[in-house]
């Protein structure tokens, strides 16, 4: 009988794979609710919605992503192995978030998604599942063998959603996979897999490429108010924004329209396998450009040490790892904000065929006074005493006397 | 008497101020030896030679500068505060060394340097000088009252120098001061300390203005050989280099050409000042950027993250702060090389106004078995079962279950 | 003229040297204020008071030693080198602000103190000093020259202060210094300074020796709210404490009995030198081991690593090195009391000739959820499915089963 | 049919679980050979020899366990969560390796273990079996549901042996489990999984109780070379030894008589569950404190920061998890030597009642040269400058000078 296994609420994209799904948990005896979340992807959110049998939630999470997930990344500087910016792991949260809420609220006892069995983001969505619902049950059809050995290939899927009535959009499909939000796209797997394969020129979706972007460089000043971006100004065109959504989206195009973002890296998956993607993270790539160079200025080095061992790398391991809702990340979390008190400024940049260049900063409040132009001064004393450095570097020196180096 | 107090070895750059500390150095009784280190500053040695009243010792250090410190930062992704690639810093210890070593042949009692009293370098030379030789005695004008008081300014170096004989090129002198070797130059000072001043185009000596490079990208291949570059191939011109210095030096020439390497940062000194500094650092940008790449696909995610932490960041520290030669960087340089044994392949990489893209890479050797196609792919199982990710989250979100988040 | 160069204020401890200093000060022309700290040293304020020629400020600091550096350490599990317990470097910071403050408010240029120039406790002061109000002046007799040459011995001192009428107790001095507080004592110098030599039984002034201890152990129960001790009760003679320096000072009286606390060590000053030191620190070492031992049955495993990584380890240095009033160690106190949000229960423990010897632990509140006896029974299932076990073994062993082990 | 299944090495302890399995797998049609591995536990192995219905190998690890893990171990101080000394996870490696070498060996495609579904030791077995050989199956009964089905209590295990005619020694069972070896011996379930509940005076098995420990203490001498203990003496009877396993086993038996090394403790498992162990770790625990001692006189205090963090801390998490044979193990244990270099000397102590008490230390060779008796000197100069302490402080205040503290 129809629904008698329980409610389902799927998180759904709109897609082949969760059409299939969906219909596929309706065949098995699971009532199913789809959840469509709107992180920003440039999609076709009416069709989506048209596609999917029932769709019972529909939600806009981009204020909550931009603010709670995209800003707090880039006052930490996120990064993961030194290159990725993390922007699929930062949308999870606020995704599976709103999934368990809506599950409470309708009475769902499954959530579902149609990650694959080999990748981080099954790991993500469900450890934040658990996380936040301990009585949750997951169904996660591309683990169990019943759909897997079913739907062993793209054709299985198309045939499945023919029978079912499931409306495909005919495009071609591409051979990569996607994953898209307001901060990022990913494309892996298909031909990317070979990690000598240069990514076809057809294949970069947000940017331009840097050799047609365009000859002459674009000027902006971003304002930062304790580590968060509060105001942009273009000075080729005066646009100016503020609101945190308007503010992020605006970077985004100017980036786009300049090549820049882009990047191509093999990484280390949490489940051990090493993977190829290519990411484009417009607008994040100038923001933490600049942010970091705000930091430059305003922080204390000592702090910003102390800052980037114990959030920068523990934080962007914990938002890949989908540790984002658990007692360590809630930790450090909490620090972030206070790292943050004064970096407060602005930033001058240049944007030019896929570079992000510094063209100056100046901070404001407390984070003005770590830097003095007369005391760094290398021609003027502005109260520092030459023969203070004499003590320090003989101090210094006490210990290094007393090293016997190895013999080799 | 004429060096009645001893004999004195002098770190001699040519310039002005070594120059009138030579002959200052003479006024006060000291024998001085001049001491000249071709570190791959692009420098008319023979004019230097030439201005020297004596130079005892002009040594290139070239080599052992590319190989004992150069290629081990490359190895290390060494960095300082998340942009300085520690051009200056690396080049220390191969000149402090080889001055300490002499002075040791010459039977001088003193060292003697023309840093300023204010910045890091005095702090490097001295401490790598105290490392060496518990027993030098180090002289240092910039930091003693008789020396700094006297000459408060450019003028009255100059007037010195006119009075001792002492040849100045008499080119108006620039509004920064400048630090160059084979890895890098550096600009700060003068004009530049006002942190929101952007550094006027004729100020970049290296590289060619990313707007003025040419519309063409340029692509290479660099080979490396446990994490060393032994290769590097131009694809198109078919150049093709493989010894040390001369790789590391064509490296330069096509960074330089294609506008890759500069920086703009405000920075930490160790001494507890903010300085601003602006940077080129052609070559060592783009064997980074490879490097980094390289290891994405050779090296372990594990091992990657426990080296970011043990070498790349304390070692970054130690190289910045003057402490290369103490008991805490030996043992950090004894484990590169280890942490760098499967770091074997090619990279491929287009060079384009300011841009260093990579375009692929592929392994050779043992880490070769880190990336598998199979199992990375999506689309097939490759030996994987999916079913064990299950068991995988289940275990992990044991105690995600247990958290309770603060209350707000 | 009398105080015609400025006004002083020394901390002042009653011994010989201040003594020396203070009188000094008044002959070398300044106006002399003399500031007493009470940080639980066991002396005779009155006669300190007595003594000091004009004692300006005599302050009980006691609990906010406790409140707000002893409490905080415990939480922290501050300890340095893995073995000190930090009892001096936790006094300075309340001595350093006070005195900063009552400086301000009698209009002191200058403040004093009697530290000798080889030891950490002159930075300590000093950089507290400098960093809550920059603009204060800091006289450090024992490293001007005019001072130490004159005062090269102790007999010096002697003889100055028979001059000046200064009441010196005629104990005859011991062959070590110390410091102490409610939190310990130290000894170091004269026959310390030998490490090989054996401490004297009579030198332990605060404990028993643990063969002098009582034959009958002590039982005790403490009650830790968010980290923070709140109850001790004796289950020997029903003793309940709850007031936070009452219950410091009963720990400190039950473990000094029990002859629990010595240490002996040789440590790394700040400055580089190795010094040795013996300390005893009652009651801080049976709170250490219960609040370890709490912190393992309600602190997440994840989480202890992150706060051990980002706050044990820097926060010790800090401390150790005088940084307390800094950026960095403000940035780290910040997050202490988050990571103690659920170390909340009891601890019993035995106490005997020497020996903390847990005997039980029990949580209350949200860390109650993170131990569960069925769960962790090897007995039973408890919700458990041990077949998760297996992928989760599968998934970690993935890069595992490519690591090609160096060839020796 | 016998065997049909393919051969498997079960790693044979002797007790009852191991005995049936061995039985259990026959009857699955295996053929069973059993390993028997000697890692110091105190067994009668002729009698677990005659209770295999076939024993294929039966091997003496102490001295590879000794020198390869254990002293090791001591040299990085290992330790985690600041209290387990890691004596079970520190045979597992040997263990493991012996059995995959046998397994090859005698051509077994399968291991086997008796090791339970929840806890630590199925991962570091299985980590290593497949780290060291990928192609390896494994069969982990009590992660099989029909076998933890079929037995699912003692009562289901001694009725099996019995059919079996498995000879079964009938003690009482002891309300908890033990793991013993060389190291150590540990205590869990049972009773115990009531984290407050107190051991019962009987559980201890390798110490005596410190209450009936000597009333007079032993005093000892431990010298070691490069961090290795190479002779301990006892200078209560003039007794030496010097081989590394007859010198670990004779710390044993002193530690055990004067009552060291009881802990008692909740730790955090791999699996994310939190579990209750009391510990005995004699000789360790006085090599440990003694190793700690003279490290404090001979290792630089940077590069003892730069070793804590770098190999103590991630050593041990490693061998907590099981990942002994890694990647990052590896690269960590390669730099373990070069950390102690210096760790050469004798250190004094006194064994009491429980206490491990440190009577004084000396270095040899070139540590010596870090502590210096002039230099450390409160009472003289030693070549010290003390206004050199001058500048050190001011240039350290430089930054503090510009923090302004957070508003509460």
């Amino acid at each position: 009988m129809a629904g008698e296994k329980g409610k389902v609420l799927l998180a759904y994209s709109g897609g082949l794979d969760t059409s299939c799904i969906l219909a596929w948990l309706i065949e098995e005896g699971y009532e199913v609710m789809a959840y469509v979340a709107d992180v920003g992807q440039e999609e076709d959110f009416e069709s989506i919605r048209a596609k999917a049998l029932q769709v019972g939630a529909s939600k806009d999470l981009k204020e909550e992503f931009v603010k709670e997930l995209i800003f707090p990344a880039i006052q930490a500087n996120a990064i993961y192995e030194s290159v990725y910016l993390l922007g699929t792991s930062l949308a999870r949260p606020v995704i599976a978030r709103r999934q368990i809420e809506i599950a409470a609220k309708e009475g769902c006892q499954y959530v579902s998604h149609g990650c694959t069995g080999k990748g981080n983001d099954q790991v993500r969505f469900e450890l934040a599942y658990y996380a936040l619902n301990p009585e949750i049950e997951v169904i996660a059809p591309w683990r169990l063998p019943v759909f897997f050995n079913r739907f062993a290939g793209r054709k299985d899927l198309l045939a499945f959603a023919a029978e079912k009535g499931i409306p495909v959009v005919q495009t071609a499909a591409k051979p990569w996979s996607t994953d898209e939000n307001l901060f990022h796209i990913s494309y892996e797997a298909g031909i990317l897999e070979d990690p000598n394969v240069t990514p076809p020129k057809d294949m970069w979706k947000l940017t331009v490429d840097p050799e047609e972007a365009p000859n002459t460089p674009e000027r902006i000043t971003i304002t930062f108010e304790k580590g968060i971006p509060v105001k942009v100004v273009n000075h080729n065109d005066n646009t100016e924004v503020t609101e945190p959504v308007e503010l992020f989206t605006y970077l985004n195009t100017i980036a786009r329209r300049n090549g820049i973002g882009r990047i191509d890296i093999v990484e280390s998956r949490f489940i051990g396998v090493k993977s190829r993607g290519c990411y484009e993270t417009p607008g994040g790539t100038i923001l933490r450009t600049a942010h970091k160079d705000l930091e430059g200025l305003t922080v204390d080095g000592a702090l910003r040490a102390q800052r980037d061992a114990s959030i920068t790398v523990p934080y962007s391991r914990c938002l890949y790892n989908g540790l984002y809702f658990s007692p360590e990340c809630e930790f450090i979390n909490n620090s972030i904000a206070f790292s943050q008190r004064n970096v407060t400024g602005d930033v001058k940049l240049k944007l030019y065929k896929g570079n992000t260049i510094i063209e100056g900063r100046v901070a404001r409040g407390d984070g003005e006074k770590l830097y003095n132009m007369q005391e760094s001064s290398m021609d003027e004393q502005g109260g520092y005493n030459p023969e203070d450095a004499d003590g320090f570097i003989k101090i210094h020196s006490i210990r290094l006397k007393k090293w016997t180096p190895a013999k080799n």
